[in-house]
């Protein structure tokens, strides 16, 4: 039957069979029309609005048809630096998502509903100034304060998010879920935003250093599933990320180590700025957890920086220089693969055998994530110091850099038996190797040729550096 | 502090206060550089690929940064008629979703897995033939057989649905989860695949007429959440829909009348030519079930369809035809506006009031989605009639090709309050009216200028059509 049915289907359109039209749409009169792309531009009237979306359309020799779309959907946000975000006289977190004066207008003319999403510990130390800050500006606020560990980080949790969401009956174009808190807590909000009628906009107000540098900038969002990390989740950037360093001075070393673990990757890939000023300031930076360092501790408060022409306190500008080219160098990796098509990323280094790591030891000992990369980080240079990629020199001057920062830069479990599974585990999912080693100062490349042999040669090396 | 912290970093990047730069972004190297977007070309390598991605960084007067992250998604996906998806010689349901010949080769170098997710009254028509086509084609099939109601349509089959997907440990890029059934089934089989490790491919085969000519060919899916139809859900299009006229054949005219609301809706917002034969062949389309129709039921089999230079049955073609072009300006309307970004939609048509009509009866009657798009339809052109823009032949056609198809045009729930009510949620949700009247034989356009006094006088003239 079906036979006939093409023949005569192909005969109905018009067209021959085995062919191929591929048409651009354009808007008028409020219809999408199709006109082929190689058609006379008279075609479309001069006052269509022209889609960049693609429409083929192909007939088989079968008769039987296939459509191709083609359509490109723009992910738009925006990542801040702002000083005090629940300063009384700012409205940042409240409007800093909009981008049109039409949508502040509308926004500023309904009552503000928000629902805000806190880490426990987040709302012990700013829970006063949180809460004044809704009623200042006379927010009605759904606020949830949430034990965000990685045990809670699961569906059940996001559903939470989504009922309170739904409850609160808020605007889908204007009103954001706001998540101020850790990775953890910022990695569920976004979830539940992101599947909450099929999206809903949100803004993320790290408070962690590994949140800041991190977790906050890109677009992924995720729970924990069947007992693994981030199984489920999404795609969905925030409208808004608001960076306020002024968090980080309640977080104790460790915390910011874990954080620049994350620095010292993007150091390491791709900037030698970002990592002279790591290797010179590391400790100073823990010490005073990213905040102004005091003149005494820089040892160069009258000369400056160096690279600069006016002369700047190092004291002032390291820290906001360092956390600056972390997400500027992050954002240049992440705004053309948002959606991480390409499995070519720098971005994975430190986070190639880490996994393995952290899996090995979850039940044994605390280790976080960022401790793991540096481990892994450490590996890496040896390894590209065993191929002959770089120095002995830079070799251990990156891992004194790790060392200054308070990193780890080797671990007993990291052997061989883990490192096999983690390159077996690595080619599986990113169709070969495609590991990140350091090859010069602040720059790094690909490598698809690494071998078990010079896995075993750094691992015998790696315990006497 | 933060003033002066301010400053200091505004001087260390070098550049004045209030300033924006624009960047493109180019790969070179493994690495993403950024490039102002109006800097000279020589500034990018000649083997450099640019993106589509921007980043631009702004400092504002106080000093602080801010990134604005644009990054544009292609999503390309395929809808293709396939005369029998389960014939053992066809291979396009297991590899119709890869688009390169290396993906191609790729998959067919490795052992295939499929999660297959099928209702359970399809199960019953076809289980036997869809076991066999697995069978022959050496697949390892994690077959789930599920009751895929909308009361089940919530996020607990969803995960389940994740985790048998997780359990096969499929392929992330190659190995597309198979969802064959009505709309329910694709919409939760979407959905899970949607979030499962932040995207699994999936594939479509609808066996209803509201699937084949609506749920299948967009990117929508959703499951249902606290009693409201699809309040969770994600954006990500099938990687492949595999359209088959013949699971048609097993339905009853209710759920083909039912699908038919669809098309009417299609063929009044845009389709001269689609109106006209589901106008002139409604009945026998429903009766023969969207199969070849008898040349004794066409009344004019010798003649052909008119438009056409080469005669053709019209028992052939008409149900072909209606299909292809119901598929085909869904397509047009769908693909530049994917994620529904515009809330200008002829495609509304028909679904402005059906969902309070819905609700209405939802625990007093079985109303078919369809129906209920039906109804309202049919309301609106009684209502661009009382507007004055179209005609009463015009009007009395519509209702009778509606009639035609089998399809309700008038319910006595359909009230005054209900209108009310549905403008209000329409304006609240629409940022305005946008409703969808029709002006002329297949063509339509969006009003803001509805009152309910011209409401309450189609409602009264309604009943006596």
């Amino acid at each position: 039957m079906y036979a006939d049915t093409a023949e005569a289907e192909v005969a109905v359109a018009g067209v021959a069979a085995d062919t191929e039209e591929v048409n651009k749409l354009f808007y008028k009169d409020n219809t999408w029309s199709a006109t082929p792309t190689d058609g006379h531009p008279e075609m479309v009237p001069s006052d269509a609005k022209v889609s960049d979306a693609k429409l083929t359309t192909r007939t088989y020799g079968d008769g039987a048809k296939e459509w191709e779309i083609e359509s490109p959907i723009t992910f738009q946000y925006r990542v801040r630096e702002s000083a005090d975000v629940f300063a009384l006289d700012s409205d940042v977190l409240l409007f800093g998502h909009l981008t049109t004066a039409e949508d502040l207008l509308r926004a500023k003319l309904r009552a503000l509903k928000r629902v805000v999403v806190v880490d426990d510990n987040v709302y012990k130390l700013y829970g006063e100034r949180i809460d004044a800050y809704f009623a200042h500006h006379d927010v009605q606020v759904k606020l949830m304060v949430l034990e965000t560990t990685e045990e809670n980080k699961d569906i059940t949790m996001a559903l939470k998010i989504a009922e309170a969401v739904h409850e609160l009956g808020i605007d889908r174009r204007l009103d954001p879920v706001i998540a101020i808190g850790g990775g953890v807590c910022m990695d569920i909000v976004g979830f539940a935003a992101s599947i909450y009628r099929r999206r809903t906009p949100y803004i993320r107000v790290p408070t962690t250093l590994m949140g800041y540098v991190d977790a906050s900038v890109g677009a992924k969002s995720g729970v924990n599933f069947l007992g693994k990390k981030n199984k489920l989740g999404c795609y969905l950037p925030p409208a808004l990320a608001l960076l306020d360093r002024s968090f980080l001075a309640s977080l104790d070393a460790r915390q910011l180590s874990n954080g620049a673990a994350e620095i010292v990757k993007m150091a390491v890939v791709k900037d030698r700025e970002l990592l002279g000023l790591l290797e010179q300031h590391g400790p100073a930076l823990i010490e005073h957890k990213f905040q102004t360092i005091p003149a005494a501790a820089t040892g160069e408060a009258s000369d400056g920086v160096e690279a600069v022409g006016e002369v700047v306190g190092v004291g002032e500008a390291a820290p906001s220089r360092v956390l600056f080219l972390a997400i500027h160098t992050m954002l240049q990796e992440l705004a053309p693969n948002l959606w991480e098509d390409s499995l070519e990323r720098l971005v994975d280094f430190g986070h190639v055998f880490s996994m393995e790591l952290e899996m090995e030891v979850l039940h044994t000992e605390k280790l976080f994530h960022g401790e793991a990369v540096a481990v892994d980080m450490a590996f890496c240079t040896v390894l590209a110091y065993v191929r002959g990629q770089i120095s002995a020199e830079y070799r251990d001057r990156l891992l004194a850099t790790m060392r200054g920062l308070g990193l780890p830069v080797y671990h007993p479990k990291f052997d061989e038996a883990m490192v096999e599974e983690a390159l077996y585990e690595r080619v599986k999912f990113s169709s070969g190797q495609k590991i990140p080693l350091p090859t010069a100062e602040g720059e790094s490349r690909l490598f698809n040729d690494i071998s078990m042999d010079q896995c075993r040669e750094a691992l015998a090396l790696w315990p006497t550096l």
